[in-house]
C-alpha cells in the first residue's frame, strides 16, 4: 500500500457506502484529490448538514429536515388514503412510477421478533394513533413482497380491520423476494394500479 | 421528487463521486441516512482533511500529505531505477503486482498539446532536474498504453536518452487502448518484467 494515511482514510470511509468496494473507493479518491477537489468539499458539507438536520416526519415518519415532510404538508394530497411503507426509498419510488396522491406512513423497516423488532419499533402505535384521527378511509400496504414484508402486511391488517377502513394490498407484479425500491417503474405502477381489498 | 432539500442535495453530492448514478446516490443516501450516520460523519471527515491536507510529493509528484511520500522516503528502495507514471493510481497497480523496488515520477497525466498541457503541466522541468541529480541508471517508462500515453513516453525518451540513462519500456501485455490503473494484476505483473530497453 503506496497511499498515505490520510488518503487511505478516505478510500476506507468511501467503503461505508453501499455497492462500493475497494477498486471504486480507491478510483472515488483519486478522482476527487486529482480533479475535484471542490466536489470533495461540497459531499463534505452535504453530508454534515444532511446528518445533523435530516430527523423523521412527525406525521409520516419518513426522513425530513423539517416537522412535517414535504408530502405531509402538501394540502392538495388527498388524506382519506395512507399508504404503508417500509423506508423512504419506498415513498420515492411510489411517488416516481405510480399516480398515487394520497399520504404515506413510512415503517422504517418491518416486523422481527427475532431481531426484537416489534410494533412499536416500525410505528404501529404511531399509526393507529393517526387512523384514530378519523380521517383516513383506506390503507394501501405496500410492504415489501418478502416474508417478513407479508406478515408485517398482515400485522397491521388485523389492526386496521376493527376500525372499519378499506385495506387494500398492491398487486404482484413485484416479483416475489425482491425489494420494492429496486423494482421497475412499470412493474410497480401495473402493481399499484391493481391493488386489492383484502 | 418527494425528498426534502437536504437529501436531494446529499443525493446530488454523491453523483459526483465517478461511477454513481442516480440511483445508486439515492441508495446511498437513505443507507447513510437511516442506518449508518456514524459512517457519514466520518466519511466527511475524511474527505475533509484530505483536500485540506494531501498535496503532492516535492520529490515524485505523487498524492502525498509530507513533503516525500512513503515512497521517496523509504532509504530502503533502489533509487537508481525510476519509474515514470501518469497517476497516483498507477503507482499502487506497480506496487501491487510487480516486484519493482525502484521510485516513481508521476506525471499527473500525459503530454495533451491540443488542451494546452505541455512539457512543463506535466513536471518534465522537474523530472529533468531529479535525473541531473545523477543518481538515477534506469528510467521505466510506464505511461497508459494509448496514443496520448505513447507520444509522452517518446517524448520522456527523447529528454532522457542525451544524459545516457537505460530507458525501457513496460511490455505490451497491457491491453492497447487500456489504462493501467484498470488492467488486471497478472498482466502487469508480465509487462513489468518484460520490459525492454528503447
Ligand atoms: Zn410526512
Ligand atoms: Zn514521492
Amino acid at each position: 500500500m503506496a497511499a498515505s494515511p490520510l488518503i487511505s482514510g478516505l478510500m476506507e470511509a468511501l467503503r461505508t457506502l453501499p455497492g462500493v468496494g475497494p477498486k471504486s473507493a480507491q478510483r472515488m479518491a483519486y478522482h476527487l484529490l486529482e480533479r475535484d477537489r471542490e466536489g470533495a468539499r461540497n459531499l463534505a458539507g452535504a453530508l454534515t448538514a444532511a446528518v445533523d438536520k435530516v430527523g423523521h416526519c412527525q406525521r409520516c415518519r419518513t426522513l425530513s429536515e423539517t416537522e412535517l415532510c414535504t408530502l405531509c404538508a402538501d394540502t392538495g394530497r388527498d388524506r382519506s388514503l395512507l399508504c404503508v411503507v417500509e423506508s423512504p426509498a419506498d415513498v420515492e419510488a411510489m411517488e416516481q412510477y405510480t399516480d398515487y396522491r394520497g399520504l404515506y406512513f413510512v415503517l422504517g423497516g418491518h416486523l422481527s421478533p427475532l431481531d426484537g423488532i416489534g410494533p412499536e419499533a416500525i410505528g404501529l402505535d404511531r399509526l393507529e394513533a393517526l387512523l384514530d384521527e378519523g380521517e383516513v378511509a383506506e390503507v394501501v400496504l405496500a410492504t415489501n413482497p418478502t416474508v417478513e414484508g407479508e406478515a408485517t402486511a398482515h400485522y397491521i391488517g388485523e389492526l386496521v380491520r376493527p376500525r372499519g377502513i378499506t385495506i387494500t394490498r398492491i398487486a404482484y407484479g413485484v416479483p416475489l423476494g425482491g425489494e420494492l425500491e429496486y423494482v421497475n417503474g412499470d412493474t410497480l405502477s401495473h402493481a399499484f394500479s391493481g391493488r386489492r381489498e383484502v
